[in-house]
């Protein structure tokens, strides 16, 4: 990797610099190569900056402003008003071309919203799609799309998805030919709305992609696939429900484990491997999601990231720099698009 | 509880005779008032029946037939080809009077086609919906529909879910005014699409239903509120994600206790109650889902539902059916939509 520069939205997310700040020294530290810009307040930036040595220093520089993209702040807000947001002006530097990619824990709504209208989508892309992955039984990630920036989807957006997601798998995860399926109620070609079945259509009649089909819910989780597309409605709906499944789990084994002193002795000594089966399940250890389709890279952590899972954005963001992300769906789509309508 | 009736689809769900008719005699013991049709293949029945003891057979009739839906018919093959099947006959004791419930581990397709052309709708309600209920952490149920009958649906049929929904918590659960919402991927009034927008707004001018308003996927579960509505395709994927997203945590739970000799050890100790929590958790212990909005009761069970899970099944049946649960949507439907055209 040769200067490689990230901007960082350092204000954005729930703790702002307290956790952006040392994620980005800590990604510094690993990365001999790694130049960050890190946009916000400097009288709370600096006196987090100055605890670092003068090496990792030497590679930050500093965009200076007060102004933020407030959590519930309107997208509209943001784009209109906010011109010298933290979240706008770290964006900026990717457009202007001064960084390969930016990071934002801030409202996901103005985030997708500046995004688009400062990067642009890439030929071919009508809108943006949120990505994440999820844990699955097999280890390997899955990549789930759209997860929200987009509630309601036809057919042709659901294939775009398809393709972006598998382009994403591709160069990410370094799969080759990632089998990619549509979330439906049924696995019969039948089965769904209109849309799900038109795009199952164009998608089987896309050889440059991998599709196997439908997959219903109780199979995201099996890793039988690689990338799964859906519209935002239920993409959003089905990663938070999973959060919510997990959570209740999660309650109820320590309800259950609380009863009975032989049961809560061995449970204290058990807990760690408890908890650490937990945490690989804690949504929050999968942060950092992409939005593809644009012609710049915009990774969106959780709000609410502790330094750990900043940092696992802050490299997901290294990762798609270092494969030329938009540049890869942008050929890759374009190909496709040519066979399709050639 | 006196005189009820109910008629089984013996021949339905993945084991047949041998889960139903055990289920059956184990809620004729039950229930002292009960009688069980049971509708099927007498080869196959009499021989498990011939074990119970003549006070139960007593209770017992059955109606022969050979005739079977199987899981991958099409619903119009059961409607208009499969006449004299077991499904079919059991649904038209319902029609006909002579059962005031009828129960099917069958193929959810058919039986939803068939029930509405046979039973039809009640007044004011376009399309039945399939609900069930899922454990939240308060212990107490959450109802969530639809769950699949229906895969896309415009703001009224979501209106019309939320108020047969809110019926049947009130009249299952004894709940008074439960709370009702919408699923949606915002809790913000500008959030969602069209169709959940405004069902809200229909929503907000009903007094007679007490809606909280809009859900966030990771609600479902803590019980903040009784009833959830959302069209089929979204319910559908919620409800299976749920299921797979339990088995994963449950498999990697399993996994990571039997790493080191001693968690083994403390594990296999601990097992039972870990084992009776995910117990809780199991979409079989929730067994029952009930199609409402006919003028007839019906509820299917799970397809490979074990005899524990089917008598549930049939537990449901009995509720609402003493609760007269078809002539309370009814009127309640009906007064509602007085007030609101009137």
């Amino acid at each position: 990797m040769t200067n490689l520069t990230l901007a960082l939205d350092a204000m954005g997310g729930d703790h702002g610099p307290h956790v952006t700040v040392p994620a980005a020294l800590q990604a510094l530290r690993l990365n001999p190569d790694l130049r960050m810009i890190l946009v916000g307040d400097e009288s709370k930036i600096l006196p987090i900056l100055r605890s670092a040595d003068s090496e990792l220093s030497r590679r930050v520089s500093l965009i200076h402003t007060t102004e933020v993209v407030r959590m519930d702040d309107k997208p509209v807000h943001a784009l209109r008003k906010a011109k010298n947001s933290s979240m706008r002006l770290a964006i900026e530097q990717v457009r202007d071309g001064h960084a390969h990619a930016c990071v934002s824990a801030g409202n996901t709504g103005a985030l997708m919203a500046s995004a688009k209208v400062l990067l642009k989508t890439l030929p071919g892309v009508d809108r943006p799609a949120l990505v994440s992955c999820l844990p699955a039984v097999t280890g390997k990630p899955v990549y789930l799309l759209d997860l929200g920036a987009n509630v309601s989807c036809d057919y042709e957006t659901l294939f775009q998805f398809a393709v972006m997601g598998s382009v994403l798998c591709e160069a990410v995860e370094k799969k080759s030919r990632p089998k990619v399926a549509l979330l439906n109620v049924g696995i019969e070609e039948c089965k769904g709305n209109g849309d799900v079945q038109q795009a199952a259509q164009l998608l089987l009649h896309t050889p440059q992609l991998n599709y196997t089909g439908f997959i219903e819910g109780d199979e995201i989780y099996t890793g039988c696939v690689d990338v799964i597309v859906c519209d935002g409605f239920v993409g959003n709906i089905t990663l938070k429900t999973s959060e919510g499944i997990a959570r209740l789990l999660v309650h109820q084994l320590k309800q259950g484990l609380t009863q009975g002193w032989l049961i809560r002795l061995l449970a204290r000594v058990i807990s760690p491997r408890i908890q650490s089966v937990l945490k690989q399940m804690n949504p929050d250890h999968y942060n950092g999601a992409s939005l593809i389709g644009l012609r710049g890279i915009v990774v969106k952590s959780h709000g609410n990231a502790d330094q750990a899972a900043y940092l696992q954005a802050i490299n997901l963001a290294v990762t798609e720099a270092q494969r030329r992300l938009p540049e890869m769906i942008k050929d890759r789509l374009e190909s496709i698009l040519l066979d399709i309508n050639g």
